[in-house]
């Protein structure tokens, strides 16, 4: 190890007294970083509790920080940026953990002066996971404004399981329209529909198949969480045009189901597992998650 | 055991040579049944592969057999039950195995004979399954016809620990407009949108979070399967009703993120949470089938 990776980093993380902002200080701290929280609405008492630094005087932690991490909400971030970025001195680091990257990494850009590093970062967790074993980490770097911290972070990040993925702020939003705003959308639209139609959810465990026993938990997962999350999701601006192409194509199949045309029903199975590819890989990991599912329940409830 | 249940039944599966006929052909001759099959299309070869015999003359097998096991296509599931019911002999029972119960038990009930019984059966499975082991089988008896036959054969499914659930076939198949034509209807949606968007999912999987890891299995694990079945639990009458709400809520929520209206967006997700009940035990369960998803991703690429 360098001189300099031997040094305390000090870090600051801006909305470190939110869920994910505090999630990343216990993060910081249990890996020896000397960390600083400041959130707009104050909560000296969630730096207490994390066992790190209030910063009283935001704009002067700034200035003296290795690392500025940005945990504001979606809404606050591109602002934040603005206002603080500027401040950093050479040889820091600029980063947020947002979901979406082309607006955020485009003001890190933006308002980071020479010298400063930008480092688009998206966690594909929520602060209820334990650890980063396991998880993915995406990382949309700047060409030109990342060198020294990439390799630094991401070694941290992957010497705790964490597996990172590299991407383009705009290719970044394009995938995640899909992978995150896609499968929320429609898991969140099965809830609605649960609450639409007034069906009884408890009862019907009682005469489910473990596929449906395993959406149903997802469905419940997503409403069990913090709406603001998710909603922040869908305002990636490539997820609309995706909402849109999946109610039309819910519409057409609708139609074939309804007018009696149980071909083209099949024929649009078809050509989606076509385009899939890779179908019978992915039966046979679901059989996996599947039999999990099943001895599971069979340990719960051994009189059934 | 009394002297009848130590005789050696016989059983008629019309429809047997087919995937789900030929797993109960599989199922019933372990069981130590006498099993004869059967199917519109005259698959004898079938027959001498699964080791049973070929009914070749249909009718007179149907009159001295125990029971017929009905698992032909859904849409001559009536049909075939209006044929053959009437010659059966008292004693015996008529069964049948489809995704749908008002229907075909209304004509079980309509064309069987005074004396033979009716059982409208629905295994929740594939013929993937290798076993019947913490699978769900509905039972929708009819009353006044089923008094013998139902506890034989809900012990015989119960002793390889299968959870047997019984409805009435109306309320049968009511709820699995939800439990089956809902879920499939939004994975299958979902796999329409990949295709209409020509998304890569193969490149996806390398920047996926474990729940939308799932999520796109089981869209694949549809695709991959017969889509006659997916489509025949689609004909489900309940189910139009159900698909054409789950596409209002999904408009509603599109129309609400598209205009930014995120605070509506929010309140439909906890007014579903409300309605759904006990979310937080669904996210806990389903915590530990994405934790299970992790370990096998682990196990499978130790280097990321």
């Amino acid at each position: 190890m360098t001189e300099e990776t031997m040094t305390k980093w000090r870090i600051l993380i801006l909305g470190g007294t939110g869920e994910t902002g505090s999630w990343f200080a216990r993060y910081f701290k249990r890996k020896g970083f000397d960390v600083a929280v400041w959130g707009p609405s104050g909560k000296v008492e969630v730096a207490e509790r994390l066992g790190v630094r209030y910063a009283h005087d935001m704009m002067k932690e700034v200035e003296e920080s290795d690392i500025v991490l940005i945990s504001v909400l979606i809404e606050k971030t591109v602002e934040m940026i603005q206002t603080v970025a500027p401040r950093m001195h050479p040889g820091s680091l600029i980063m947020d953990v947002t979901s979406i990257k082309s607006g955020p990494v485009m003001a890190m850009k933006t308002y980071a002066p020479k010298g400063v590093e930008v480092l688009g970062t998206h966690p594909m967790f929520g602060p209820t996971m334990p650890s980063l074993f396991g998880q993915t980490i995406i990382f949309t770097p700047v060409e030109g404004k990342t060198g020294k911290w990439l390799p630094i972070i991401q070694s941290l990040f992957e010497s705790d399981g964490a597996h990172i993925g590299i991407l383009e702020a705009e290719e970044h939003d394009e995938m995640m329209a899909v992978v995150q705003a896609l499968t929320h959308f429609a898991y969140i639209g099965i809830g609605a529909t649960l609450k639409a139609l007034d069906f009884d959810v408890q009862r019907s465990r009682k005469f489910m198949s473990p596929v449906y026993e395993i959406m149903i938990d997802f469905v419940g997962r997503i409403l069990d969480q913090n709406p603001e999350l998710y909603a922040s999701i869908q305002k990636n601006p490539k997820a609309s045009a995706v909402r849109q192409t999946y109610v039309a194509e819910c519409m057409r199949l609708s139609e074939k189901a309804d007018s009696g045309d149980l071909e083209g029903f099949k024929q649009i199975m078809r050509d989606a597992a076509l385009h899939y590819g890779g179908t019978h890989e992915a039966l046979e990991r679901s059989d996996r998650v599947i039999n999990t599912s099943i001895r599971e329940r069979k340990e719960k409830k051994p009189d059934c």
